[in-house]
């Protein structure tokens, strides 16, 4: 297979150049949708997310059968410095449990018909800590942007990107700063559950690559100065999600800091995108806002691999089904006043 | 097979005398919970969730894979009083609807795996009007009660009650008033879309009804006065699945006041039930609260006929399979700390 892209040069091509949302498919699905036999707008925003997906598949009456969720992995040279409640190594043995079948992503896929694949990135070559230097260089970066991109099924119908990463929730921090402004104590929380002194620490950090680094590129070379192998796959596969009309949801804070460098470096490039929850970690309702993205659940997670994004499937599965398949005022011999 | 009740004395009894939780097994659940491979409640609500769902079950991995979900449909006296934006024939005209395959609670229930029974209560006889006379007999609300009672499945693991029965957001909204005082105005909301001068009429009927049937009894005699069949066999309906210590999703407004009835009568009676969604009727949100339930969803649906009961789900089987199905630290060789 020839690769999409060889360098950052020819990624940065390929987000410049993504198809739109198809209008005719959007104004038939709105036609269809004000025919059903239930008052106008009683299915609330369910109507909204499948005229939505209507125009990224293109028809007005479109079905999601075959789900694909994706979990990235990756380690951080950051992880050094105590920024985490756990140690580095837990990043490869949460792989091993994602491919054993023991982790949440596992149950919340299966529990949604989604299939789940899991790619660990160079877990062994921990990214450069971004408070000395750039996480990654650019054949690295472009290296996991590619992966992220080659991992999207092309006969997915809908795309549930996640990571796993000890560190991440500083990398993500990080990036946020950046690419939104704002100090590091906007932008920093308790990731897996640090304390009064790691918070303070994990800011200061933070606080660090941010004056290293910001200021010094788009929102892509903020990904590959901050960000880590995981969050590029994410990247790269919501870009590739895009490229071939598959809706994504997304997840929490360190999938948004991922999704936003892309949005960051061509406005729109999220607009296939929903965001799939609000999690418990401060700084994503920040984050969310700042996308104008609003999440379909508020539960309170704060477990990233997808879990908050796969929990989403369960509604966007459910609004698809009644736009495609409910009976019209006409079909079912229901007076609509 | 013998009536479970043969009277309104009869139901009493029984609500009197319902089962508990299982404190055992929420023990175990939440001793197991602390140990699945995720730092310390970060799947959020979920966890709550799936606790509180095996002490109903008794066990500490309940498994989901029979919901049952049943519509009850009745037809309103005070309907004639043009309450609705709809005519009293879309009542039977839904059941035909929910028969045939073409409603939004079709594809809901088949998204998530339930079954979907439907109730027709005497269409052809509605209920009196509630601002002359009260809305039924005591025969007759009898009858509806264990109408609900019956159509219960003994293997169900997951009860969803829902309505339709053009009129019933005014009864419920002079249930809900009788129930919990305040004003018609504060409980009384545009259904399925009335317009100001349709909402000026429907609050008058309102007080009309609060104003003959208020303080004339309990929980469950306000339901018989202000009420309908359809939410009467939600009360039933209820009550039977507490009995078998099966747990409920509330839905909207009208299902929450006929849940309350239950509430009202016997304190305690709703322990088995959780709030599926908030409903876009305005007065749900200070239903839910004198209730003190909190949502699960908040996507802006206010169809009834269960539908944001049902999508809500998969939020409970998701987190079902989590506590279930998930590997503990030391199953999966993970670090805990």
């Amino acid at each position: 297979m020839t690769a999409a892209f060889s360098d950052l040069k020819g990624f940065r091509a390929l987000l410049a150049t993504q198809p739109a949302s198809d209008t005719g498919a959007i104004a038939a699905a709105q036609a269809r949708n004000g025919q059903l036999t239930k008052p106008p707008a009683a299915l609330g925003r369910l109507e909204d997310l499948a005229i939505w997906y209507a125009g990224w598949r293109g028809t007005d009456r479109p079905t999601i059968t075959t789900p694909q969720v994706i979990v990235f992995a990756g380690n951080h040279g950051v992880a050094a410095q105590g920024v985490s409640a756990f140690p580095p190594e837990v990043t490869a043995q949460m792989v091993l449990n994602f491919e054993h079948g023991g982790a949440a992503i596992n149950q919340l896929s299966q529990t949604f018909g989604a299939t789940l694949d899991v790619h660990a990135l160079s877990l062994d070559t921990p990214t450069a800590d971004f408070t000395q230097s750039p996480a990654m260089s650019e054949g690295d970066f472009s290296a996991a942007l590619l992966a992220g991109w080659n991992a999207v099924d092309e006969n997915a119908d809908v795309l549930v990107t996640g990571e796993m990463g000890i560190g991440n929730t500083t990398s993500a921090a990080a990036l946020a700063t950046a690419l939104f402004g704002g100090g590091a104590e906007d932008w920093t929380g308790r990731g897996t559950g640090v304390d009064d002194a790691g918070l303070a620490n994990k800011t200061r950090v933070v606080a660090e690559g941010v004056a290293l680094h910001a200021g010094q590129g788009d929102g892509l070379e903020m990904l590959r100065r901050l960000g880590g192998r995981e969050l590029a796959g994410m990247a790269g596969a919501i870009a590739r999600a895009r490229s071939l009309r598959i809706p994504v949801l997304l997840d929490g804070f360190i999938c948004c800091a991922a999704a936003a460098s892309l949005e960051k470096t061509v406005a729109g490039s999220l607009d296939h995108c929903v965001a799939g929850h609000l999690s418990a970690e401060g700084a994503h309702a920040r984050m969310l806002e700042a996308l104008d993205k609003k999440p379909l659940l508020s539960l309170g997670l704060r477990l990233g691999e997808a879990s908050g994004a796969a929990l989403s499937l369960g509604v966007l599965k459910a609004a698809v089904a009644c736009l495609s398949g409910m009976a019209t005022f006409a079909e079912a011999g229901v007076s609509d006043s």
